[in-house]
């Protein structure tokens, strides 16, 4: 098997995992887990969501936490947007990236924007005008890459073609949401070795850990060259006391994984538990992350 | 990577994941799990511990244990025995196998069985001369192959020494035992790929999940060759509401991840999600498996 040296970790706990939660998390405390997270030595925080407080009010201060929050030197602040009006409001709230998605699947597309992926893709080209006049380097997420819980299994051509379509819009980097942790790491493996074959470099993995196979598809994904990776403080996202938990992988669970492995990611281990104590603090019951219930446990930090 | 056709689980719910339980269960609710398992296709399952009730209570009624469950043809009964009266328990009470258990670390296995690794191997070898004069196979598992609680890191060359000599006294299996959820899948393919290659075959795998890492550490093992695994169904072993949950890898996980990649393991996975309900009805608490939560939300079988 092989390893990188390396992986780069885009923690998205503040977005996909908050986005989740159905207690509404006030600004303060927002706040206060992107500035924890900050200083972890991540170098990627995907720290809000520009979409209508009507749809998510979840994410409704967006541009209030990208003003109140620290910023770091060194780390990059992500805004996802939903459509023109969103990046429009992502400029102005100053970050350094924007995020789009599009789903692989058509009826997952339409749950999610209520638009077709044709539709949504006219709007990611919309955006990427934007940020190439703003000089805004932009991500684009493809959601349902590995399953849909509509449709079920998801052809690789269809990712593949949306992959191709927003590369030639001028995305930076392409990452793969496996949106309901059905992923297993076989398929993994074969996606992102097929995907780095035709596109000429892997993509980054969104995995969700639903059904536990998160970091085995890491794993899997290392094997096929990937080397960048989304994770959630605290493996925010999921529900432990609701049926169906389906929280992001845990940015420290994966962390611990691939330090142990002697694979680098430039984060300090116990300031990363410090801030998944803190999600959980503020999320108000025990989040899915494994390795800090072993800490508390134990008295140690590996 | 490389993927097996076929892997063969042994279910150790009923003995290893019970045996961390506080709360004693009753003989009734064991052999009902027991019986529920053995419906599934599984045909491995170790059943009993032949320890002393003073030393583990939960253990008390093993013979009892062997004499209520319904027998499934094809299925085999372990029981795992400590020492030579455990031994000759074990064969009174009929099981189809047993399993000794070592440490590879001189510290962990005074605090398990209160002797040297040296003293515990001669009474192997007792037990290994009444298996052979009564025709019972037995499997000889290695505990803390990946770390040890008290003295870190193992050395892959103790593994390999214990290998050996339970080999050289008529070992059918080695089974490697990463008894506190420590083993990284970098390590894994290393000391698996290695064991294989001065044993000349394979170990079989018995990962905990405390850190989240066994489903991962079963892709790496496989890619050594591995295709026996240890599963523990519903998770059982841990608790999640305590800090520091420590189960094995829950069964119809393992199971569910291996046939979504198109490893075939015989059960029938819908079979083993009732029998993970049932251990959590008897358990009384939500376990750890994951899959079974999605399959309540969700209303579906994959």
């Amino acid at each position: 098997m092989k390893w990188p040296a390396r992986v780069t970790i885009t923690e998205v706990g503040p977005r996909d995992g908050l986005q989740n939660e159905s207690r509404i998390i006030g600004l303060a405390d927002k706040v206060r887990l992107i500035d924890a997270l900050s200083l972890t030595g991540l170098t990627r925080i995907e720290a809000a969501s520009f979409v209508s407080p009507k749809a998510i009010p979840q994410m409704a201060n967006a541009a209030d936490v990208m003003a109140a929050i620290e910023r770091v030197p060194g780390v990059t602040y992500v805004g996802l947007v939903p459509n023109e009006r969103g990046a429009e409001n992502a400029v102005a709230a100053l970050v350094d990236e924007i995020a789009v998605v599009v789903s692989a699947s058509e009826s997952h597309n339409r749950a999610n924007v209520n638009r077709s992926v044709a539709e949504t893709l006219t709007s990611i080209r919309n955006i990427a005008a934007m940020c190439t006049s703003e000089t805004v380097p932009w991500t684009g997420y493809i959601s349902t890459a590995f399953g849909c819980p509509y449709e079920g299994d998801v052809p690789p051509e269809a990712v593949l073609r949306l992959a191709r379509k927003m590369k030639e819009a001028g995305a930076q980097v392409i990452a793969l949401g496996d949106t309901i942790g059905v992923g297993n790491p076989r398929q993994v493996f074969d996606l992102v070795s097929r995907f780095a074959a035709e596109t000429g470099e892997p993509p980054r993995l969104h995995f969700h850990d639903t059904r536990g196979m998160a970091l085995a598809n890491v794993v899997s994904a290392m094997q096929a060259g990937a080397t960048q990776f989304d994770g959630s403080i605290g493996g925010l996202g999921g529900c432990p006391y609701a049926p169906g938990a389906s929280g992001n992988v845990a940015s420290e669970d994966m962390v611990a994984m691939l330090h142990r492995m002697g694979v680098a990611t430039g984060i300090d281990e116990p300031a990363l538990l410090d801030a998944a104590w803190l999600a959980e603090q503020i999320i108000g019951r025990p989040l899915e992350g494994r390795v800090k219930r072993t800490v508390e446990r134990r008295g140690l930090s590996s």
